[in-house]
């Protein structure tokens, strides 16, 4: 029998990201943090679709999560759940949204004549597995991670691929949760993560939360920090890997992927085996979102650059393999040459299909 | 007769940076940009101490101007100039201030029988001097500059070395409003530039008041900016130039750099005459002003970082000069090796000792 990971090793959180109670989704709004912890109920496929539009829920992995239970709030039909599906499609990047309903879609498909209430069931249960997998996997990633991490070392991150970027434990950082859970010393250094600081605003607050000294940064003081031996490893997580180990990440991976090259400092990304898409060759067709210039022009909810700038406010960047040491997945970490190791990871590791 | 460069090239901004006017000194209170044009009236040492440490005037050439007008402001006597020069001398990077105020107290120490009022006039003549200088010598780095500039081209720049570093001009915009006066098409782009945002607050708006179209980013998107050819050379400011070439300017200018060397974007500083420090043999004896924590966690007047976690702040970072594809002065664009040509310039182009 598999070892429980999850009950082995409790999230550092107070409560999880998201989780369905009853009839309905509750979910942290990581907007509100650090400032204040607040919990939104969702409880239609608009406002799942909201929360995951607005990034008040956010993370490849969760907002997979988040929309597969997205899709468990319409009223209960089969046409109503695929419409559901439409609804809470709204960001591009990361797979694992379209992968997540991609399989809602699919027990849809395959139980027509289900009754609806049958058919809710069976989506919730699809819902309960593809959250409780990333739970689990979560774990299995941090134990692999983890070998890479020595007693006292510095983790460098950016953005936030905690445990509020996942159900409740995290890819890149969940490598440091499970390094302390060993018992080693580890500190961490967040990026801050303009335009939306989910670097200092979550990253922080997390390790804070699983009591790691953490120390934050502005993203321009990267290389500084880099060039005076501060970080001693870079893990950041991923919101779609290609079958050639290029990557999409949070805006600000790729240069920091080239600040770790110029100064030798290995760059791993954690990314579960949901996050990798194989059917794209290489990071060139991996769409990109763009989001509102608002985000940098008032990211504050005060004026910080004038009217009549123009502005340009990608979400995402892609790093190329090259600039890898390693993925830390949960079949393992996987070193360059990375192509065959990635299908095989997703043909061993990858979720079969429903 | 010396060409009038200043009446030839009049500042694109609405007001000078600072200027002196009657018995006291008036400048822009940059912290109030781009919401506001508001000016600020100091009339002692220590208004003037203030506004260089709160950075409502920043900018090596202009807290060097600023500074030595800030001498002026103390009652007229020997003994009360010597010490508004200690009061003025608040941040320890730019080494135009320093230098500022040797001329300053040379000016006290050369002239110990004249009248109070005789020494106030001397000093009022110095620090114009230093400012009309800084005018001129702007221009001229900006004619030698432009020389860089096609027409069509993108300038990428970090922070803010234009007008509002300078009395009027600027160094690194400087050049940019130099080529757009020259009639050839410009566009920048400004790094954002955390944590006070120089670049998105004061870059842009000078860029708005002098017609050049410019797009505002967050620090974190540079990599992807000159990934993808929107940026043809990046023009920086400097707030000390090391013997070797090695310079220090604001924080992200380094990680800038190696940005620009990875994707071979040619790479320069605007460094007048005044800001080379050639007693530094290289980066490494140049000091770097950390500064308060809140600017990263309360940077926009609300908390964005969660209280307990530590911060690091530094203001400055030092560009190894193998990074640099040349220095931009008033005696013509230095290309490496610099050692020898930087003595010169400052030799040939460096103020007398007053």
């Amino acid at each position: 029998m598999k070892e429980d990971l999850i009950a082995k090793y409790p999230s550092p959180m107070p409560v999880a990201t998201l989780r369905w109670e009853d009839d309905h989704l509750i979910i942290i709004d990581q907007r509100r943090l650090p400032e204040e912890l607040v919990l939104m109920h969702l409880h239609t496929p608009e406002d799942a679709a909201y929360a995951i539009k607005t990034l008040a829920v956010r993370g490849a992995p969760a907002i997979g999560a988040a929309a597969a239970y997205g899709v468990c709030l319409a009223e209960p039909s089969a046409k109503t759940y695929m419409a559901a599906c439409t609804t809470v499609n709204v960001r591009p990047t990361a797979v694992n949204l379209s992968w997540a309903l991609r399989r809602m879609k699919a027990v849809v498909e395959k139980n027509p004549s289900a009754t609806p209430e049958k058919l809710r069931s069976l989506l919730i249960h699809e819902a309960n597995f593809i959250a409780d997998e990333d739970k689990r996997r979560c774990r299995q990633m941090g134990i692999y991670g983890a070998e890479l991490i020595r007693d006292g070392m510095t983790v460098h991150t950016h953005c936030n691929a905690g445990a509020l970027a996942t159900v409740d434990w995290g890819t890149a950082l969940g490598v440091v949760f499970m390094a302390k859970a060993q018992g080693k010393n580890v500190q961490v250094i967040a990026d801050e993560t303009r335009p939306l600081l989910q670097g200092s605003r979550i990253t922080a607050w997390e390790c804070l939360q699983a009591g790691i000294p953490t120390t934050v940064i502005c993203d321009d003081m990267a290389g500084l920090a880099l060039k005076l031996g501060k970080s001693d490893i870079i893990i950041v997580g991923a919101d779609r890997v290609a079958a050639n180990g290029d990557f999409a990440n949070k805006i600000g991976t790729y240069s920091l992927a080239i600040l770790a090259k110029y100064h030798g400092i290995p760059f791993y990304t954690a990314a579960p085996a949901s996050t990798i898409d194989v059917s794209k060759p290489d990071g060139n067709s991996i769409p990109i979102e763009e989001r509102d210039p608002d985000e940098i022009a008032m990211g504050f909810g005060k004026r910080t650059a004038p009217l009549g700038a123009d502005y340009w406010n990608p979400a995402f960047d892609v790093t190329p393999h090259e600039l890898l040491s390693g993925i830390i997945t949960e079949a393992g970490v996987v070193y360059p040459p990375f192509e065959d190791k990635l299908v095989k990871v997703v043909r061993e590791f990858g979720f079969p299909e429903p």
